[in-house]
């Protein structure tokens, strides 16, 4: 299934494309007026790339899977390709309240669904290691808790401002990086080791 | 082959698009209007996650394939590709019955290859695992023939009330998920074992 | 590399739309003048199949993998990926001589090129396992010669009779399955076996 | 990951189309017209083969991945989403020195991205295998540096000639591919194995 992710990430650029016919402006002005589809491009592709990874390194943990985790995953996935569709509207439309929070929408989908498949897949129902750390256990339901409790403050922050919102949707993946618990903690493991 | 899967559900997002130009309503009008499309996306994108689970499943009972099955899984998927011209039809054309009747159509054509595949399959060619449970073997063919059935009865339906048709179609995933016997099998064993 | 000839397979898809309004003759009349872009659709599928099939059962035999092999494989590839785009053309312009034979030019050096890579590979460089059979090796190369022999001929025939040339592309294939010296080698090697 | 080449290699087919209704020349006409767009897809197409297969050479290397070498991995691919995009607007445009500049741009970008990731993984991190020759990570740093060297000259060379920084564009995986010091490497390597 890695294969939704990287079809969703290259058919983003489907969004950025230049007229055949140019205006005054020549095609400088054409590939400036892409800024915004630019822009969205670029937080989608990492956004894509954070769950990609997060996705990735939390099903390291599954030992097996049951039906519900299977459709939890589909629907996650169905969120992945909802992101391609909600980047188009933000590109075309990137100073509309209405695009930004559809935005948000599809990102805080993820984010509750992310939450969601890890609630799920720790409980006990014999779906993952069973040695795994619970301290690990809870400090990724922490950082999983971050998409679901900031994505409905962008959407009520793009109402006063859309590019505040568009900053946030910007911060979300950098912190969802620098505080990934998963990574830590396998980096302390691979230390510890003789 | 999990390709097609992965590229024909992530594709159907490309239907849900944004005009640049708004109308009156604005942007919040414009994706009103997108909800049969958007119906469509979630139906369809439930329906190929069904069948690329279930095609997972049967095919890990094989243990080597022909070339009349490789030509029949070929056949199955290029009916998995078509799924998304028919939901691009059926999401422009939501009321009309000729658009639904398309829908079924592909739907049909994919339960009656997938009928077949299994067949062939657990026909006596030496393509399975020879200890497979022949009640099993029973119940998957009986699962299989409920999409064959019910699919042209959704496409007569389709001329006397759209709706109904379209709730078929998105009651046949969740029927399909439900009484999935290879699953249960599954589960079964698991617990059988010490 | 699976993953060119899966993409170009599902974007085939992509030439099969119909617009948003509808002529006099309503949704019926729109799919019925979809047929030759319908079965442009279906013989490009199951070309792109059998190439994808044949390119599997080559690579089988390698050993390994040099700088020449892996760019005649890119080569390959590339012409994978121009299937769409003559399928496109031939779709829209099917009474069109030069639509059928930039489609046969298309087929014409996919099938040059899975000859001079079965020619390269099976050549004294070490490439693919020292038992295979001279025998198979001769096999397969005259199979191979079936594509480079017969396109050139489609493309003069469909200056003729457009009709007479896309029979010719479906034959095509069908041949291809039906005289697989790789399949007939593996499943009489399998009845062998003890 | 290697899923993002082969979508942006399969893709790049997109940009050629026949319009539906052909000018007085006819569908000859119309492909002779396409001419400046399937060189911009046989470059890009060649550019994102050698990419792939030295993205897959270099990571042969790898031990293990740490966060920063995911992240630059997927600024890298980033790039490669972007190779699509600008083919589109070369293909369109080629005789205009902002949309060669634009191809260089992606092309340096791809290249300094390329550069930073082999400098990375083999400064003293323990990410790849301890045995690598130091001559052979030397002589690779001096490869990935034609890329970073030669783009912006040849960005300077499209406001000269389009021509000319066209066929650089066109010498630059061909340089890369004759010289590949990786292949060499290994065919030396295998040829002193008794």
């Amino acid at each position: 299934m890695d294969g939704v992710f990287a079809i969703a990430m290259t058919i983003l650029v489907l969004e950025l494309r230049a007229p055949e016919t140019l205006g005054p402006g020549g095609l400088g002005q054409v590939l400036f007026d892409l800024r915004s589809r630019f822009a969205t491009f670029v937080i989608s592709f990492i956004v894509l790339g954070v769950y990609w990874f997060a996705h990735h390194q939390v099903f390291h943990f599954v030992l097996r899977v049951n039906r519900t985790l299977v459709w939890l995953n589909i629907l996650f996935l169905m969120g992945i390709a909802l992101v391609p569709f909600a980047a188009s509207v933000m590109g075309a439309h990137s100073e509309d309240p209405i695009a930004l929070s559809l935005y948000g929408a599809v990102l805080g989908l993820l984010a509750a669904l992310g939450y969601l498949i890890w609630w799920y897949m720790t409980g006990d129902r014999g779906l993952i290691e069973p040695g795994l750390d619970p301290a690990l256990v809870h400090k990724v339901r922490l950082w999983l808790a971050i998409g679901p409790v900031i994505t409905p403050v962008a959407i009520a922050v793009s109402f006063i401002s859309t590019t505040l919102a568009l900053l946030i949707y910007l911060a979300l993946p950098v912190v969802f990086i620098f505080f990934n618990p998963v990574s830590r903690y396998l980096e302390r493991l691979r230390e510890t080791e003789p």
